[in-house]
């Protein structure tokens, strides 16, 4: 509404009223002028009104939205179904344009503005998340593992000769076959045992680039977040490294931007030595669905030349999400999700603990792991080697999603590389273990949830190992007899299921 | 977005393509400006842009909605579910004051502009549907018989002595009720035939006026829309006699804004006669959600003393609905609308005669009513009393809906008054019939489907009644037998659903 | 999805996630049955999920959704904007039929579940509430005063010679119309003073009926909730004078339901004497939208005729609400909103206290009044009869609503009846006062900002007295000296704008 | 809702029509089965109801979902914004799993079904649409540009020593990058001039085949739908060139699903030489917002080992938008649009041939091109060189978007190559033109509205011309003389924005 517009609402109702509704509006649109002004996330969230106006606004600037508009070209915007228009408040261009996917469309000033907007808010999550001198960031709506992948092919083309990624072992296939894809050819450093943390083998990394020669290596291809007994990579030594022979470095940041540890390591390795570019899932740090990543780093150009590497328009989904939801966290919103997940930590962690050694098992000293912890389950194994995984799959049906069962010895085969010991990020753990994380959301209620579960599940199989039974491959007996009170009438439904669908 | 914003945006991404999209902005915002100055329906339908636009500008000119508010009263429009809000657009405070429903409220400017413009949008409509000289109406949350009630109520304050309401007999339990619930007794006028069609007794009307005393009566209450063989009361007879006698005259025009003969026969009878008001269904003119209706009428004050004995604040909900339609379709899109529902009558009456010849019945003839025609089901009756009956279940199963099956004699005690031959709106009709309306929104395909359906049904029952067997209650057999193709797979459906459900 | 689907679903993914899938179903399901079978509020509010599918199940059930549905009535529920199904969640044909608002529509079994699952769940939380003896209650989509006509008109019915209603003064004007509305003649008993207290005058009620004669009269209207210094009827007594004389008690509990007072007060009354019924409204006490109000009694039967008395259907807008509301809430939310309300109440009773008295004023003492309360303005008008309205209007511009000044000696007329003391309840109460509620969903931090702003405001009148100027209509001066730090952003774009406006 | 709720509704509401509601939801259960056992489009299109029904059914099959689910891995779906959990219907997980985009995840069933279905829904379409022995495709949440880059990768597995791809012009940033981008040189094969068109250098593509060797080529890059006067590819001379020499053939077919032509061309080629996939954009053929496209191919383990060189989990949100507008749509639905698009193709090449013969011009004969049309642009360039770019800036500010001034003569150099004659996919097109295309869900009333723009602009130069006067670099003059009737009140306001903005 307009100065007209308010004029002629004042002849309708009460000038007094209008005006005071008329400053109402202004405080909405003092807020979006902050934002647009310093680029920011605002401290307090904003609440859905004032959000839902910004998002109006800038879909009004898209030509699509256009009253008079008239279409000629090859795209233009139309939408065929209005649930789906509404479901991306109009915005239907994209983000980037041919030659660039931080570029500005002509046609669609609106959501060129909301992936300015939006890649300056992250820009500023992750100064406040410990890495201050981060200069350049963009989103990207690719998960994690492509997002690698862009990282390398753009190297490519700064060092032609270049075949081989160091890459300190970390057992998650994505991160592999990121290396995979862009066509270079993974050299595996296996990790060192400490206590019972696996942690990077410098010796081995520095070795094997004086063996191949820095201009053969693309980069070194480190890790932060991973499950633990693995912990982070020795960021600061690899850094140096880097640095000293001139070779490019990208970090493997997924779900390390919640930690102010990870965060940290990125930091105090860019200062002391070199790190070319760090990515991070969007879903796993800031609580919206799969599908985007974060590409960030302490060179601008380098940064830039990445986002030109992405040939095409992109969706602008991935950074709708991240938007919304950090205009409606607002910094401090933001910082109490990292506050609370750190506590709930420490509380998951003394629970393990205690729940462990309840059945002569150990929590696992992994310190400098932030977020995921394990448990041995080395009783377990003496019986029956079938007994871990049967843990696993009693839990899923549970509904605990996320417990990971790691039984040593597992080999697999990924893109033609063999993996003794896979999951384990090592040959030859000692011992199998279960998995369990401290992850960004997390509520008080899941842990005591999982606990409680968990102790059931172990309870149960203690008893039949005791009884001398086999171990069934079916959970079915357990379901009847083990589950806790409010999994009750659900395990009913289930059965009978199993029975309706088996008919 | 103000002007500060817009100079930041420009800074951001290119000045030419942000000035685009405030050109762009301000389209919809002169729109917006046009319904405010004017007050009028737009004659194109607005996009759901502007029309969001529009309606997230009101609301946050409310005080629940102001981003600093602060509230210590009893009632601050707060709103317990985020669901809730939203399906209102955050408009919470509902229309009117204590006092008046057409009042201005201080905490809503919004909510209280909605509540202007949705009845100068509805005058507007009501002019151009046929009533030109109408000076004044209001949107009311309540159907119609209520807000014939509160109509009644009202000219109680003017007639203390009245206790009667002169009421050309029409078979609808709630306009009756709306004079028992106001506390007057209804004296009923029995219709007369002609042809076959039911008019209004007019000597019978001015010989109760005679004999009960203009002072004693507080009204006539006549219809417009109504079932054939009924047609609208002869209207301007009847305002030139509440004229001639001082006796106000309250019209239940329920369905028949959308039917052009029955706007022109209001604005004949205001022009030659009296109306004191005439009182319209939201949902069945507008194609909204049951639940509002329009107060209309010629003398600017008496309406807005029927709008002050509304003691309270009222939902907002129905303006809303139908500001949102009727700001959707335009003023072009209601008249074609109303254009459709015309075609498809005649339309349905040419199909109607067709399919009742071949039954050897008949159309009825009642050239008066626009909106609903009747066959006759003479034939079914001379075999089985129970048959009218049995079709209309069938007709229902069938998901055929408003088909209305009226066989003679039945009986009906409402209030207290008995109705002899209750439907038909006559203690005799000289035959069982069976209606069915083209009302607007109705498509040619539905019908072609119930024509289809009908034909089916008849068919049916026919052949149950040469066989000489007696027509059983139950539906069953028919439904595998007879149906439609399209009804096919559901039927099989429906009769598992009954196994189901049974055992 | 059926079993079939579940089937076809396992041949595209594993039937194991699809099975765990399937049971994950069965558990929103499980909660929908328990709903209808117990039609009890659930302890534990339902997640979006359950509710949006509960609501899509029952709108499926009405004919307008219907697939293969062909309607050749007048009213079929078609929908002309997308928006407006959308937001009704395609609940179209509303509630009750033409005789009784409770009766069950053949077209619409799922809108007619939700008006039977909505009085269920409100009689339980009334019940919850306090009133645990109450019988049937039902929502009408009318406000409080609406509600109490219908209410007032029911009776007319059962006592045909009654003119008069019985009303112990409460200065609101709905509920004064109601009884207006409803054609009665108002007995206005004015209250009287004990201490700070405006009470019941018992004796003068009784006097009145005996001056009367108990046939004459229509019924006792009293009132719970209202605003400081008075305080609720004395309900217990005038419930007993009514069983003794036979006289029906209608309770206007509008924003009681809120109060375990006001509901014990009911209660009570209810078991030692006589209420037929009581009163209350949607928006006040659930956080939804104006426009509903919940008629409740001890009596079915008489509760059954009042719903009968509203001729016709009526918009499920508000029912819809309060379901949404209620499930979301479950029983447990509800009672911890009721928990927090009664603890603002008295932190907002201490800090008005604290801050009345350091401008020598005064918390009244109205230890009857369980959500109301008032703070003299004495030293306000020593020095200029107009301060007390400016600080009124003062508090208006800084986004503070509700809070209510009260100068003494107003006179207003309202349909003819003139009031002296209009809002103090009173012919001439013995000072101006300020008035604050602490009304349901409040939160402590608008009881901070609220004092602070009434502080700031204060002290600006006093600088003004002392500089013995006089205190100007206009607020301008004040708004760039005064105002909360919070608010200066805001008020000189407010300056701006009256600026802009007025140029 | 499952028997026993519905048991329970029959006693809450009349059997009857709780059956016939229980009937009616069976009926959408009916689609949703047929859609999960044949995996095909519906004929016609579902409405909003049984999608979100459906949709709704298929998220509460995820585990983020479960009622009693608890997470303690690092990626749970936990959803920080509700607004961004409702707009993506809840499903939060993405699409694929760590190996392969196409897998099933086991925490969601429910998107692994959204994925596998959609998948199934395109396939059906390509068939539809002309392509009849396509045996495999699946939508990539990438555009047409990174989706072509993974094809090559993914050869790079299988060609090891291969550097080049053989590619005929076409002037489109993105497809030249996708092979930059993916590490390998591209080989520029310049088009043949034959009368208007450009067609393909077979001969030199086989010459220059057999001068750097099959080995050495990683594939040849052709393009079916491109501007006029380009034409697609000769598909089927270069299949059997590809099948001869033993290289792989991509063809990008961005926006060439919804031309029967080009469809036409690919199924020809692979029945008689080779296309190892084709890849078309999501937005461009499907009206959904920019971010995904389809790779397809006749080759099922080819497509497979394309999915899963894509390295971690992938956006829905395309998928989810496809399957939306397909199940919207329905077969029927989407092949009318076809037809439209094609009729509309027509219509805009009369009404452009007449426009260009008015003006000296002529419409360029280019019949191989189904989509995009051309006129010269002859008689501008005679008098001013900076006349035709002068008319591109006229048609933006006049809201025409997409149509496309090609000047002769730019120069452009794109990652390090160098293109003459750049956007006319030739070193030197005879002259200056102007391209207009009909693409999907183009309506009449653009044509129109764009023929009319055009004639405005056109007359407006020739006007400046005949005056001899320079043509001003600046649009303004021209605002306020020339628009046409509609453009009016938006161009004062626009005048009205500059002044607005640059004070």
């Amino acid at each position: 509404m307009n100065r007209e517009s308010f004029a002629a609402a004042e002849r309708l109702v009460s000038p007094a009223y209008v005006r005071q509704g008329y400053e109402a509006r202004r405080s909405h649109e003092h807020l979006i002028r902050l934002l647009l002004e310093k680029g920011k996330c605002p401290e307090d969230g904003w609440d859905e009104s004032t959000l839902e106006l910004f998002l109006h606004e800038l879909a009004i600037m898209d030509s699509n939205n256009f009253l008079g508009n008239c279409g000629v070209g090859e795209r233009e915007g139309r939408v065929a179904s209005k649930l789906v228009a509404r479901r991306h408040y109009r915005f239907i261009h994209g983000i980037g344009r041919s030659g660039d996917i931080s570029a500005v469309q002509p046609k669609a000033a609106g959501s060129s503005l909301l992936n300015k907007i939006t890649n300056s808010l992250v820009l500023d999550i992750i100064k406040l998340a410990g890495v201050h001198t981060v200069t350049n960031c963009f989103v990207v709506p690719m998960a994690t593992g492509m997002s690698l992948t862009l990282c390398f092919l753009t190297l490519r083309h700064k060092r032609p000769t270049a075949k081989y990624i160091i890459w300190p072992r970390i057992d998650q296939k994505s991160c592999f076959k990121s290396m995979i894809t862009a066509g270079f050819e993974p050299v595996v450093i296996e990790n060192i045992l400490e206590g019972d943390e696996l942690q990077t083998n410098l010796k081995a990394v520095e070795a094997k680039v004086q063996e191949l020669g820095p201009d053969n290596i693309l980069c070194v291809h480190s890790t932060t977040s991973c499950f633990a007994p693995r912990v982070p990579d020795r960021l600061e030594e690899l850094a140096v490294i880097c640095a000293s022979y001139g070779i490019p470095h990208i970090v493997n940041n997924a779900y390390g931007l919640q930690s102010s540890k990870c965060m940290h390591l990125i930091q105090q390795a860019a200062q002391g030595g070199r790190i070319d570019a760090f990515v991070q899932s969007l879903d796993k740090n800031f609580m919206v669905p799969v599908g985007g990543a974060i590409i960030a780093g302490f060179n601008d150009s380098f940064i830039q030349e990445i986002s030109k590497m992405y040939p095409g328009r992109a969706s602008a989904s991935p950074s709708l999400d991240v938007l919304i939801t950090l205009l409606s966290l607002g910094s401090n919103g933001y910082k109490k999700l990292l506050k609370e997940r750190k506590e709930i930590f420490s509380y998951l962690s003394i629970q393990l603990k205690k729940l462990s050694e309840t059945y002569n098992e150990r929590l696992l000293h992994t310190p400098h792991n932030p977020i995921s912890l394990a448990i041995t389950l080395k009783t377990l194994d003496e019986h029956h080697d079938k007994a871990a995984t049967h843990l696993g799959s009693m839990l899923f049906t549970r509904q605990v999603s996320g417990a990971r069962v790691v039984p040593p010895g597992s080999v697999q085969t990924v893109s033609g590389y063999t993996f003794r010991g896979f999951m384990s990020h090592t040959n030859n753990y000692p011992c199998a273990y279960l998995n369990a994380a401290s992850a960004i959301g997390m509520k008080v209620q899941e842990v005591d949830l999982f606990i409680k579960r968990l102790d059931k599940c172990l309870k149960a199989i203690k008893k039949e190992q005791n009884k001398e039974s086999n171990v069934s491959g079916v959970d079915k007996p357990d379901i009847t007899e083990d589950v806790d009170v409010e999994h009750m009438a659900l395990s009913n439904v289930l059965l009978e299921t199993f029975q309706d669908l088996s008919t």
